[in-house]
């Protein structure tokens, strides 16, 4: 039998996570790259500052560091994993908000990079965040085995690539009718492209930094799609029943938009119990490692459960 | 003594590089992901090949080559990261490109990539190519040794990133008074950035494959900074006394936006002497490797006296 994390406790090792990413990031996007004393252009880097601090769950780099935890990997090197990985995912926030992609003004409630600043200021840094990412899930601090990070980066670009989160903006572009006609959707691989890639990376990469028996990494592979498709489920949910105030952005924007959803595939009740069954299929996955699991679990539910 | 490599041999040899990069691309560049079976999207690899495939003198795939030739380093395993390199370069023209950035419509006589599709399929398909740069230059056939893969890996995202290509662009276009009144440039740091990075790494990514000593990963570096000034230099000439017809582009462009060049700042004359002593800088790095640094001298006659 194992127990459940207090929901108390969880918020705190979140909140932790959250205000260690934050510290890192910034140290990481100062104006001068500590490593060779190169000095970056400050508006490039004042709009990687913009876009990247300043908030947010960090759910992602929290994923990295529970995964890793479970291994006992020293937190240091699980935050730097997780901070290349939110870069990644800011960058792809800047990207979509473009005119060209999604045109939208604001984000978190601040206007967006390319309102704050311009499209090409804001081209620029998503550029510059996608591959600074890969400089730093390179670093010597994140695992002293070169074969270890190596892994690492090449499952990142994986998953963050054509095969992974822009793949799947992509076929998310053309179901919307983007490029002509309206095409046919796979949601949940669309989904497993665009969303889920980047999470299911958050919960592998604790398993190669620990260097994990094949076994825990298929777990933690597993537990990491139900846990990105349970997001999606989530997300759907809040744009047709979410409170637009707790969300800070508007609902109802899949259907103004007719979009092919979880929701209009399932709809409300089969999005619900899908979500269920995929919480099981988390808890499952995670058996193998015992109570060494109970804070995925825990963020399992936090994530299916979440109100904004 | 040295002696130089006979041009029409080297002519050959570049040519034959070219050719084998676009195979590889083309293979690297296919809808399926051979390594794990992901269906990749049509659209997004479609534009991919667009702006990837059909020519160019894949002049840094050869200076990875060459330069690793030097070493004796298998030729399949520089091409890979040649491959990689040149997909990191062309995203950087495909982004260039954009409305939103330089405006252009036209790329070697074809409609840009985002005339022929949209701007977003521009976008993403450069934020697919800088993403699978990284994918490529990881992978197992490049190097038996981890490390050796991942020093190329953070050196390829070290000179692509925000203190080399990305941080480049940005000055440039402060320099063309993009953000307010024009900001004062510094010709030379910019253009070791914007297009001096890229030119270096593939220089210095032959002494990385070869396991070189640090000298000749030194005389390496400085080959590849004195090739890439004169670049940019012949460049910047060409852009005022080159034939628009053998360019495939318009003259004039950079008088027309006022922009400060090597040129305007050290005139015809002087550019042309600054040309001759980075040759002869380039020639002063390369003397470690006697004859086996003939070709690499020949590039660098070939970069600062081509005529497109």
């Amino acid at each position: 039998m194992t127990t459940t994390t207090p929901p108390q406790d969880f918020a705190k090792r979140l909140d932790q996570t959250a205000e260690d990413t934050e510290a890192l990031l910034a140290k990481l996007l100062a104006d001068t790259l500590l490593a060779d004393e190169i000095a970056r252009p400050k508006r490039l880097m004042d709009a990687m500052r913009y876009s990247t601090l300043g908030g947010g769950k960090r759910l992602r780099p929290f994923l990295v560091v529970e995964s890793a935890a479970i291994f006992g990997v020293a937190r240091e090197a699980a935050l730097l994993a997780g901070a290349a990985l939110e870069c990644i995912h800011c960058y792809s926030l800047i990207h979509d908000d473009l005119p060209a992609m999604d045109n939208s003004d604001l984000r978190r409630g601040r206007p967006t990079l390319h309102k704050k600043t311009d499209d090409a200021t804001a081209i620029l840094a998503g550029d510059g965040l996608l591959t600074l990412a890969f400089d730093i899930i390179t670093r010597d601090e994140i695992h002293q085995d070169p074969a270890v990070r190596l892994l690492l980066t090449r499952a990142l670009a994986r998953c963050a690539g054509i095969g992974g989160m822009v793949g799947g903006q992509m076929l998310d572009l053309a179901g919307e009718g983007r490029f002509g006609d309206r095409e046919p959707v796979d949601v949940a691989r669309l989904q497993q492209m665009k969303t889920g890639a980047l999470l299911r990376f958050g919960c592998i990469a604790g398993a190669l930094l620990g260097q994990s028996s094949q076994k825990e990494y298929q777990a933690l592979d597993d537990y990491g799609r139900a846990l990105g498709e349970a997001f999606q489920i989530a997300d759907d949910l809040l744009d047709v029943e979410g409170d637009a105030a707790a969300l800070g952005k508007q609902t109802g924007q899949d259907a103004a938009l007719g979009k092919t959803t979880f929701v209009t595939q399932l709809g409300i009740d089969g999005a619900k119990q899908r979500v269920r069954d995929l919480l099981a299929r988390a808890d499952q996955a995670l058996s193998i490692f015992g109570p060494r699991g109970d804070v995925l679990r825990a963020a399992a539910r936090f994530v299916a459960e979440r109100k904004n």
